[in-house]
């Protein structure tokens, strides 16, 4: 689900999601927002129409994947 | 599951939403919000953390339900 | 702009904001819903158009106002 | 504001908006939501923390700037 890219020197987890239209990607996000915050890590995500690009690195150890992406992944899994 | 209630000379049709936790009953609004402002009709709606009440009434007909309350309470259960 | 009100046994918080429109509301609650869920602290609030009603109350502790109302309530102050 | 861009073959508007945290970038996300579904015209758009970055484009059309995009970015600039 989860894959691991390096680009650029950044190492990042990256899973995209696809929804049957914007709304129901909207909900989606809606949630992931509040986890992102509540864990204080935050994605670099992007989004057109039904589609969710959400990309998973730690900017403070060297934009690297920590276990602080790990966590936010499993957790948005969870949804 | 909408139910037709009158209550202080008000007609409206009520339905009670549960979800697992916040963070789900969230994302069922978010997408829920989205769809009220599109059809220019917005509920009379309380959250408390996993329970959503939603109220459809028209005002401008005199506080009964309309045919744009059924249109938003179908939207609504399409989600 | 916090007023404390006791109901049915029940002592909570009340603040009454209003917005130009749903979607500056909306924006609002979008906010508030991120504070609640990272304080793991929920109101139990409503919507109307332009018009949000939050009231704050701690069941763990009967239904009074304790300081994680206090805390919530000054956390949707700062916004 | 908002600059006109062409890069592969498409021409969109873009604009940069930062707020003083993700709680804020995302306040004003869930109002562009509901503008974007309301107008049937939907972003490209990227979150990072505090920043949103906003590209309108026109598929339909080709790939180009149309009033489509002008309508949806006068609508954000109200807000």
């Amino acid at each position: 689900m989860w894959n691991e890219h390096t680009a650029d020197g950044k190492t990042y987890l990256e899973r995209v999601f696809e929804f049957s239209n914007f709304v129901e990607a909207w909900g989606f996000m809606s949630k992931v927002a509040i986890l992102a915050e509540k864990q204080n890590h935050h994605p670099e995500w992007s989004n057109v129409y039904n589609k969710v690009t959400i990309r998973l690195s730690t900017h403070d150890a060297g934009d690297v994947v920590t276990d602080y992406d790990r966590a936010l992944a499993a957790a948005i899994d969870e949804l």
